[in-house]
């Protein structure tokens, strides 16, 4: 059975594992441990417990429970003091109390959730995402990152306070993969994040396992403004020290017109400016309709499809043998 | 197997069933569904759900899962908004808000927990406890009721508004049980809680099942001042409408004078004077070091042993033919 591991955080995360939960692989999700906006902010502050949403989300996406289990972990209250916070991040949260280990909550929680496979937090510090732009400006924290639209102006730095130590599962993981897919997902935010840890670009660039970046559909305003398929593998390669892709996956369905026109204020398209073998394109877009179903699903309007990403994902991992490319099949 | 009903709510409730999962019987606890303090009645208030508190200690008390889970389901947060919460609370509560439902919401938590038997609430109607004082003083709510120490001094009424219909399931099992027990507990708020509900009276009248009541080990100061055994039947019995017990369990095991004295704020002794055949003294007082063990046994220094309280009942229970009396065994 195939090992893949994925590497992100949030909803792009979300969207790769729920397609490849149908497959008869192994999988572990190496989740980031940056999130401090919403619940898992007050939580963090309130509690000190570490950040619950990201692991919670992937939790949800591998989970073969019932439907009422997975609505119940990302139910939100909607009153009083406890509005906004998400069931399952109260769950990670008191559990990770009561065992004092958030790996313990997260093995629990998924215990009770039937997961298929496993979630790693990338590092079982506590930190905090911090980013310098080049005009001064200390951005503090992953959601004033993730709302800022002044990283397009050039930033000096990001890193992660302190500089964490990897959890050795994850870079476990990393090493016994076949597999390893980056991404969708916020570059910086979700992406980044977790090559900001240290031990983890060494394993990146250590593994012998087939390397996917699966590129976002759009760019984000201030943030990937304008950026093209090369830059978002150059922007990745600074952090990792080395270009270690072996295959990046593009989508190459165009969304209708309108639907681009009404996301124009947050963000464009990805072109892709790469003609390399290593890129495969592929039709991935999600159903543009009932944009109102999972409340994981509602932050963005163009999205992957679950399925279509899963099976070009597991076309790649099964045919391809790393020393052949994939045009030989 | 013997059906065993117990009605209740608290801590007393939590002490009987906590003992009587060890034995071979079909457990249904039905509880109180007045409380409206700290945690619970901030859920009630905010959401507009159900009182979880009773339900919770019940569901922990016939638990087979984990240590570590019944832990997680009496932990409170101790900071920030979440603070005083009890994790069980907010998972009973966000369920019901997910079902609709507090009956599946318990059903859900039970499966979770893994508990023997089932948890009943005697009506699934909101309601609040209401207590007009001989001195015209209205007392609304259990938590009011239960801190009023002016109670001793005559009470005009007590009810439920509005005046709730009994839950099918809680008629059921009183009707079906070979035994019911009642009590220990606070008499107005966790015991004739329960009676205030439309169909218990009666249901408890023409049940052929063996019912028993578990004194109170102690009175409490301003509520049930000076109470003997007697009083508690009497009291009872106005509100069932008939003295309905064929059992009436007594301990009679002294606490140190030095625990009495420490308690005397609290209050009194519970003195036996009736001298019936149904009136079976047993010891059953827990033990007295160790005060701060489980959070749900910390409202009491002296208090009933669980497993001294279910061998009692169990003897009772299995041993007795309703026809012929305890003396004849």
């Amino acid at each position: 059975m195939k090992k893949i591991c994925t590497i992100g955080g949030g909803t792009g995360n979300f969207v790769a594992l729920r397609g490849l939960k149908h497959y008869d692989v192994d999988l572990s999700a190496i989740v980031s441990m940056a999130d401090d906006g919403g619940s898992t902010g007050i939580l963090r502050d309130d509690l000190g417990v570490l950040p619950a949403g990201d692991a919670r989300q992937c939790i949800v996406a591998l989970s073969n429970s019932s439907r009422l289990m997975r609505s119940l972990m990302n139910y939100r209250f909607e009153n009083g003091n406890l509005r906004g916070h998400s069931f399952g991040n109260l769950f990670l949260s008191a559990l990770e109390k009561v065992t004092g280990s958030f790996e313990k909550a997260i093995e629990e929680v998924s215990r009770i959730l039937s997961i298929k496979g496993k979630v790693i937090p990338v590092t079982t510090q506590q930190v905090r995402l911090k980013m310098v732009l080049k005009n001064r400006t200390m951005l503090e924290g992953e959601k004033e990152i993730y709302l800022s639209e002044e990283i397009d102006q050039g930033y000096e730095s990001l890193y992660l306070e302190p500089y964490p130590k990897a959890n050795h599962q994850a870079i476990a993981e990393i090493m016994n993969a076949d597999a390893i897919v980056m991404g969708p997902g916020g570059l910086y935010t979700s992406i980044i994040s977790n090559l900001l840890v240290e031990g983890i670009p060494e394993a990146l660039r250590e593994t012998k396992a087939t390397i996917i970046f699966v590129v976002n559909l759009m760019n984000r305003k201030g943030q990937t403004t304008g950026f093209k398929v090369s830059d978002y593998i150059q922007e990745i390669t600074r952090f990792i020290g080395e270009d270690i892709f072996d295959y990046i996956l593009v989508n190459d369905q165009k969304p209708p017109r309108e639907l681009i026109d009404k996301y124009s204020s947050e963000g464009d398209l990805v072109e892709n400016d790469m003609l390399e073998e290593r890129v495969v394109l592929a039709s991935l877009l999600g159903p543009l309709e009932n944009k109102s179903s999972a409340d994981l699903m509602n932050r963005s309007l163009i999205r992957h499809d679950s399925q279509k990403l899963a099976q070009e994902l597991m076309r790649i991992i099964t045919n391809v043998d790393k020393n052949c490319s994939l045009a030989l099949l």
